[in-house]
């Protein structure tokens, strides 16, 4: 087991990554709770869930809600379902919620925890590759049907277990899914781990164990230590949404569920390093990463989207401010920068991209 | 204007208390905004809403929501209309939310505040006696059918401005209502305060105002205070619910809106002083202050209350863990105490009080 401690503004705590680490939850906690409600979804309350519950074995009250898995339930309709479900079960102030699932859970779990009698302790079991990004930070959301994660709020977990034997059971496409954070990670902060993944992957179904291992814990590491810095997102956090804003208004425009998230910030990230070459007139590894797209079988033709919807979602992003598209963009590989951007300007941009490089 | 500065973890903020400071809001902020969303209620609107408007001089866009008058607009379905009518207009982690009203819109407005793409700056305008308790110290939530203020958080407003002069067009009930804080908060903290309310308050119709504006400077001051020490209620914080958990379990038992919450909390205390008295062998000004409570016309009759529905009520108040039921009572005037119940002995005491003290 490796352990990353995450220091915030409220607490620090620890981000412990390691093999059969949901059979130890209970040694692994700050504290003992007598109630635990744990939150997850369909699929993976199949696989894991009872190793979680028989976890505990002080007596304690474990009551289980159980979400369709999916983006579709981010949503305040869930979120208000599980506080019923809460206070039903006699939920208290010194309860705790655990996240186990991917990032729908955690986001929605988290939020619910976050205001659950103005705000319980929670923890997060990330089950997926992408929830490696996502657990770690204490942003929480729903979804609003004008755009993603438009409520939430910050709010950190108490612990972060992440066990690497709950990836092994997952699709392909969830593994390619989660791939786009950490290779996103690898652009803004870490140029050797790109090129090694860039290099060394050779398929999404067949992905070296000791690769994995040091991909993720290098991706959360790098995750801690920006959010560390700017834990309200005021700053170099930004650069976290390196391929975010074209990849949240596609997730948008397609309807959530159509690409993963993943693959929606796969093609951001394709179109941020070529605006980014554009802007600043240098030359980054646009083709060796467009190699590797397509031999990791992500997918680019995103069919007929609407130009002007896309700069429409663009522009309600939460980073957005004042009608301008703020984009992240990289000065060179492990520099990123956020820029603003006008209407027009990217609009030619995108126009280029979607009907020139995407149907290539 | 006088101003009390409440010191937090996240920032501090200034209490400006004084007349006619709702024409000079712009100059009050501490930053200009582009955008300014105005949430208020159908009363407040009609008396106050133009001339906050009319204070932005600078071509900020100010856009206005209402919300129906009264607890029953502090609920999940308000919370998301106004959220949609955010986006819809437009505001950005840039914009600004003013609360102009009572406790309802404070507390509404706040959690969207909060949670508006993960938190956006407000301000609170208390237009009502209770909001000068409300206003200050960033408690903000919705209620849930099975509890108030049951989905919450704590989000610290940038500035409150207290404009007394819109006191003076509050119906009686809502002075009444208000003035259960002020006396609580004398309770808890200034004795002075509390003999000089007994003594020299003769009506709810007519207050002195020089002796107003000492009874409500004084208990922002106490208010104050008691947050710096302990912003997420873990401790002292708790004293702040004196009279509170019978308080709240009448005003969910009886349907919000019977009994005001003022009203509710009024008897909450009566009833917090006759426990105090019991539990702790002392004696407390109990018949002063009934003798106040019926020449201030409190409504002390509340009909017929089921004791097992209040019982139960009591024990999922936000501050009960455990199932134990936790009342602060007092081991004398300014010496508060938080302390846990067993059901049995709340019984027998509550059903004196309902079928004994309450019909005298």
């Amino acid at each position: 087991m490796k352990t990353i401690t995450v220091g915030t503004d409220d607490h620090s705590y620890p981000v412990h990554i390691g093999k059969g680490l949901r059979f130890r939850v209970e040694s692994l906690l700050p504290r003992d709770y007598q109630k635990v409600l744990i939150v997850t979804d369909s699929n993976v309350g199949n696989l894991y869930l009872n190793d979680v519950i028989h976890a505990f074995t002080k007596g304690q009250q474990v009551h289980v809600y159980i979400i369709p898995a999916g983006e579709q339930s981010k949503n305040l309709s869930e979120f208000e379902h599980i506080h019923t479900f809460g206070i039903e079960k006699g939920l208290d102030r010194k309860s705790l919620i655990i996240a186990l699932g991917g990032g729908v859970v955690g986001d929605l779990a988290g939020f619910v925890a976050a205001t659950y009698m103005r705000g319980i302790d929670y923890i997060q079991m990330p089950t997926t590759i992408l929830a490696h990004d996502s657990s770690v930070g204490g942003k929480v959301a729903i979804n609003h049907p004008r755009g993603k994660n438009m409520i939430g709020q910050f709010y950190q977990p108490k612990t972060v277990i992440y066990d690497l034997e709950t990836i092994e059971s997952l699709p392909v496409r969830e593994v390619r899914s989660g791939f786009a954070e950490v290779i996103k990670h690898a652009f803004i902060a870490d140029r050797q781990l790109l090129f090694t993944l860039l290099q060394e992957m050779e398929s999404m179904e067949h992905i070296d164990p000791g690769l994995l291992q040091y991909a993720l814990t290098r991706g959360i590491e790098i995750k801690s230590h920006i959010v560390e810095q700017d834990e309200r997102d005021q700053g170099v956090r930004h650069f976290l949404n390196f391929g975010h804003t074209l990849g949240h208004a596609l997730e948008s425009e397609l309807g959530y569920g159509t690409l993963t998230h993943g693959e929606a910030v796969a093609i951001g990230m394709w179109f941020a390093l070529k605006v980014s070459e554009n802007i600043f007139s240098i030359s980054l590894p646009v083709k060796p990463y467009e190699y590797w797209l397509q031999k990791m079988d992500y997918p680019l033709n995103i069919g007929n989207v609407k130009l002007e919807h896309l700069i429409d979602l663009m522009k309600t992003d939460k980073k957005s401010t004042g009608g301008q598209i703020r984009m992240v963009l990289l000065k060179d590989l492990e520099l990123p920068k956020v820029v603003s951007l006008h209407d027009e300007e990217l609009r030619q941009m995108l126009r280029i991209f979607i009907h020139g490089g995407m149907k290539e």
